[in-house]
């Protein structure tokens, strides 16, 4: 069944005449169809008993044609938009009207009232939902995506020096990517040196890398429309043993929450798998953030893996498992993989290894 | 007068209580304090009469505290955020409520009137004439960003080569902007060869350099929280005739274009001065994009340059002026330079010459 099939059934259940998306990644999900209209409007109208239509600025529409088989109605900056999609709506009495409220602003919002008068139905939890889980098609793009990512952090271990800041080795490793084929990397890379990475938010720099201390790399792409995370922190040189022991809690924190997923535990169990880990060695405080975070086509989805979400896991959700310690202006250390449940357990996306890796610099 | 208290002496004449923020671009602009919260939720509360309220994820305060002179809220995952608004506001009955509609989606809306109880007034007109007319600094800070552009259109210059392809100056145009200490891209750097340019939202892959056609390079960086934005188009090799009569019209209608603006004339004249070089030469119908927009924090803001819109131009403004020439299959040329309106006319931000450039590949 297409996804743009299950929204029909969807509306078709609840009765509802239309469903409307505005998010451009939503809508690539839906259709295939991949495009950023910036501030002008781009809108998916979904109907349960006929073909969609898709609106777009008209510079888009021939791109567009080529990827859906239905309707593509364009409109040029100087026209307004929402008389030209009122033309071009079937003429019907809209009574029940869904929109993704995380993603509709209110000048769309007040926009679209004008053609509707009514107010709308969330369907956030709808796309949501229909994203959570994966299917074994975008298990394997995501696969791919992680694989790139474990190309990355290679990269970024064969560039540690001394004579090189945290900058030098994100250029090295982007420029890598860019080299395969990959132009966007999902996030902003982070490489963080020493005390720097004792802020979870730290930014890279011009700072040079550090001898006998820890090296963060926080890092993902996105490929096929879909997105990788992966987070490895290595020892410079000799770190003292308290470095070493950091890591290790943060090491078994992780292993033990993804020992722990299965599809019916819920997700802040996971989270509470790894916390209490870092609890029982006194670090809790110094853990100030969720385990995890769902990715898809997006690096931030559902489900959020932390305290008080009660969510089931279910098989074909895909996670990450994050913890780390911040100690500051001491130490910090976080490791990450992104995974996707299995019917018994959890496959991760990236490969690389976590046992601490020593670099001479 | 700081920027929050432009928004204080708005909300005074409005007879306004209160003002909320949730685009971390204007939070940025209005505070000096940047920062992505993702799917968290971060809002800047202004009041007439009292001092700002910053509203965001705990795991940002100590950040947020370093920027800010007023005070930091955060709130932990596991919290209702609307909750935690509630109980941190100063306790009064708040009447009148501006909000900027553009980017509070319904999420937030609902979120927001679970606490207000009301509709709001669309500030997205206060935040956009703030930001349309810039101050000496900001266009100082542009101007650097400018500088960055025509450094890296140079590195991609000195890229061209035939056993390149596409992607690979790409890599080599970012990882010489890394190098700089330049973090962030604008947005995807295009390079696109060939009849690939011909379609003005071509997509760069790994098709190699080709000989005797045009290349067309377009890219821009963010530095010091601005953006800049720049195309070039140049020959490798000998192009033929027909190639080079079409960089020639493209080109007057930049210029045109460029010595039109002043302060008094309109958006719509301006884009209609390079229109009618491109009409009188008959390619009138593959220039279909507007001839520019505005730039700052971000690369796309107000004003539009566009047919339709009678904004008058002043001092202070700044905006692209991007005439192009599609024809697919055939050829495709853009040339753009952004620039800021002065007291008499327009001065540009990249200096990278405009004369059709030849490169030996």
């Amino acid at each position: 069944m297409s996804k743009i099939t299950s929204v029909q059934t969807y509306l078709d259940q609840e009765k509802m005449d239309l469903a409307i998306f505005s998010n451009p990644t939503t809508i690539h999900y839906l259709t295939g169809f991949a495009s950023d209209p910036h501030e002008r409007h781009m809108l998916l109208f979904v109907f349960p008993d006929k073909e969609s239509l898709l609106f777009l600025p008209a510079l888009d529409m021939d791109r567009a044609r080529l990827r859906v088989d239905f309707p593509v109605v364009g409109y040029l900056d100087a026209e307004n938009p929402w008389q030209v999609i009122k033309k071009s709506l079937p003429s019907k009495t809209y009574r029940k009207i869904g929109a993704e409220f995380d993603n509709l602003n209110l000048t769309r919002f007040y926009g679209l009232k004008t053609i509707f008068e009514r107010d709308f139905i969330d369907l956030t939890p709808l796309i949501n939902r229909m994203k959570l889980i994966k299917s074994r098609d975008e298990i394997d793009k995501m696969l791919v995506a992680g694989e790139f990512a474990d190309k990355a952090m290679q990269i970024g271990f064969d560039n540690i020096s001394l004579s090189h800041t945290e900058t030098d080795i994100i250029a090295q490793i982007e420029f890598g990517m860019k080299k395969e084929g990959i132009s966007k990397m999902s996030f902003e890379t982070m490489v963080l040196t020493g005390t720097n990475a004792a802020n979870p938010h730290g930014i890279p720099g011009t700072n040079l890398i550090e001898n006998n201390a820890l090296l963060l790399f926080d890092l993902g792409v996105e490929t096929l429309g879909y997105t990788s995370d992966m987070t490895r922190t290595v020892a410079v040189g000799q770190p003292d043993q308290f470095k070493k022991d950091i890591y290790e809690i943060v090491l078994e924190a992780q292993l033990t929450a993804q020992d722990f997923i299965k599809p019916g535990v819920t997700a802040s169990q996971v989270d509470a798998a790894a916390r209490q880990v870092i609890e029982k060695a006194g670090y809790g405080e110094y853990f100030n953030h969720r385990l995890g975070h769902g990715l898809g086509m997006d690096v931030h989805e559902f489900p959020s893996i932390m305290a008080g979400n009660d969510m089931m896991i279910e098989e074909g959700m895909c996670f990450s498992v994050e913890p780390g310690i911040y100690i500051p202006d001491k130490v910090g250390v976080r490791i990450e993989d992104c995974g996707y449940v299995t019917k018994s357990g959890f496959e991760v996306f990236t490969k690389t290894p976590k046992d601490l890796l020593y670099f001479d610099a």
